[in-house]
């Protein structure tokens, strides 16, 4: 039994560290590296390449809206145009980095407001989409769990994987419990463990109200943001390790690569 | 006989519009098109390679120091893991455009202050030939005819396409009449004409002192940032054409491709 | 009996090249100039403001969304303290240009998406207001005839100025024809010019369904960024004048200063 | 015997950290705040400065070159015109906030690059100067002590306040020892606040050849970047506090304000 674990990385910014990579991509067998619009210079994420290609760990393109300032987490009515070119034009350039550390971008995860918008935009949705297909339409898209992305996206052709949150809660109807309300965001890691090794194990999560709800999930998304959230993923993985759950990437797993 | 003419497009920017690009694809063979560090935005770029894609131009990365304020015409000291890094993700983001728009990056050719400072400064210019080398050494490099730049390109296998400029004079060892003096830019399309007719029958110009020098040039760089550059290239696209000179891409040539 | 006309000036940015300033100033009673958050360069502000200040034209702010690539006329959900403090930013950055040049800012004019959102969005209005009062509470704020926005900023003790658009076509309730629609835009410099006579004469335009409408409108906003933007606005100007009306800014209207 | 203690902050960036601005402004007279030209955002500047107010820690405009990027760490060649309206712009952006703030900004320090360049260049600093003079020249200008700057920005009318800094080696004739020589930065707490407190009651240090050099300085600069630096920065205070040393902001020795 196998599952994914994903971070978002490579989101330092010149002189601004964000992160800690190097930890993380020992625990990971994905990496969202940032694409330099919402965080990201050049520089950096071809040193977070190298490390995911030196370890093995899959690359995907953590595409965002144009905003540093607000890193890519305020909403943006970008023209259909505009975000097709920009999805394009990110993915263009870490598939450009990634090859020079000697690896290549195998998914595309959006990033903040971009995630959250197409989960339920249909426009946008469909924009990124489009985006995708037009660069290479081999690339998959990972999409929140039981999101109308799903549809939307296998219509086009595009593989989807589906991915849960380690440290947040959910509620009845299989959504992630606002950030606004109490119980949006889990601190202990001996929870977040035992939780996402039932998530493995049965496909399902308790909820915010005590009852059971499914999550099919292909792969696991882990913060890595603060010492707090790397020793929070590490003890994920040992758990998972321990409990018999292979961690290794989505893509391996459909090209059949022994863990 | 041929000759590749090449030409600065994809320079608008957002509401800003910079040139004619529709105008100047029917008359170069070649397109250095930005990549959005100097000049060029994602859904602008992709327009432009749209159009070199439907006429059959040839497509070329036009990379820049990271400076739209300045246009990339300021000197920048870029450390050397920042500018190969950023060179990678320029040449990469104009790939993956390209890509959707049903073409390919042929060549670089370097924007403004860092094709200055790289034709004499060869640190830089070693970060932007091991950029090229990384990510893909099949790119030709497009020189200033006569600078030391090519003999750098060369030793690390990079094939190099050198370039005259049709508008600017010339001194009588082969470099160009600095923008500070008089002669520095000519302004006559009839007198341009002849001056590079010449240089593609001969091989050579005549310089700001009468004398006449070699230039070994397999490209012509014409401008086209305003009518009267639009209609100063059209008349050396005749005045070749009348001489029986085809007008096709370095490329092309290398290839056999029929012009 | 006068009226102010306003433009939008300063919007060029680097290489990029937008309107005719120059033209502009000799036509307008007011300019609203860029502060470098949509458009505008720091150099290029400074020459605006200097041409501002030896005709005599009032300056006021052209406050944006931080979105250069967007000219600021994409929607951004700014949180409260940053949209605030952005507003600071641009008015403080705006007046020491102004101080440099000879002159000062009057007055505040949000930009695009900006000017639309705080029309009518009680927050990020409330925000605006709030930034103003901190920096100078004696700076008017122009805003659309008849919004809320207007109630909302008297209530904050800022002086409101209420401004009708020369090119535009307006509905029964007073609202301006959306641009989707026809009637939108008006092309016509006479029709314009006379339109706009009636509305200073008697306070009125002729909605699109015939009707006659009251608008209250202390400043009519004219563009310059094409030719044919700046013959209108010189037909206006010359109609108004021929017509007996002064132009003049509606701040030197408040103080007395002869126009 | 007074001193000024002063140090760069604001220096975060949207969701990027940078330094402990209020450990730091509990330790500083005097804060040098990002302009949002090498670091600062709007919201983040101001939050500084409201600590700044609340604290009476004196305000200065840490003026940069534009390059987020790079820190504001890269030489640039900004053209007169650009590089002076750039300084202007800035300073006049921090004064909003600071009127904002409740406070005022009272002096400028070039950041990185830009400070690196005008101690020895001329024309850089003759535009820094113009710049100040244009906006107002009751700033003071803080340089490094014994640099040509100092006669130039005194010959412009500016008050000129020479500093030394805190953890760098000097050589013999009173210059820093390059980062690139062992010795160019000193790293333990107990020396720097012995050989400061010399520096306050001698105006003398211990070169790096073990002579003794005359540095004339007002303000000592100490850095708040990483915890270490914070602690290095309160032993000196402590260090001066215990030798009868008050730690004062040069604009309150000037205007004889208590300390």
């Amino acid at each position: 039994m196998d599952i994914d674990l994903n971070s978002d990385l490579g989101e330092s910014f010149g002189a601004w560290r964000m992160g800690d990579d190097t930890a993380m991509l020992d625990v990971v067998s994905s990496a969202n590296v940032a694409c330099g619009f919402h965080a990201g210079d050049p520089a950096g994420i071809l040193a977070t390449l190298r490390g995911a290609a030196e370890r093995g760990v899959t690359v995907g393109a953590h595409v965002a809206y144009p905003d540093l300032a607000g890193f890519g987490r305020r909403h943006m009515d970008m023209a259909s145009s505009d975000l097709r070119a920009a999805v394009i034009y990110q993915i263009g350039a870490l598939q450009g980095l990634a090859a020079a550390a000697g690896t290549r971008v195998r998914y595309v995860k959006p990033h903040g407001a971009l995630y959250n918008v197409i989960a339920h935009d249909e426009r946008q949705a469909q924009d990124v989409i489009a985006a995708i297909c037009a660069i290479d339409p081999s690339l998959a898209l990972v999409v929140l769990a039981g999101s109308p992305l799903t549809a939307w996206a296998r219509a086009a052709g595009l593989r989807t994987v589906a991915e849960a949150f380690a440290d947040r809660g959910y509620r009845a109807d299989g959504s992630l419990v606002p950030r606004s309300q109490p119980g949006a965001v889990l601190h202990d890691p001996a929870a977040v463990a035992t939780r996402m090794a039932q998530l493995v194990r049965e496909g399902t999560v308790t909820a915010n109200d005590g009852s059971t709800v499914r999550i099919d999930a292909e792969s696991i998304c882990v913060h890595g943001d603060s010492p707090g959230a790397v020793a929070m993923a590490r003890a994920l993985r040992e758990r998972l390790t321990a409990d018999g759950v292979g961690v290794r990437s989505f893509m391996d797993a459909e090209e059949g690569v022994a863990a």
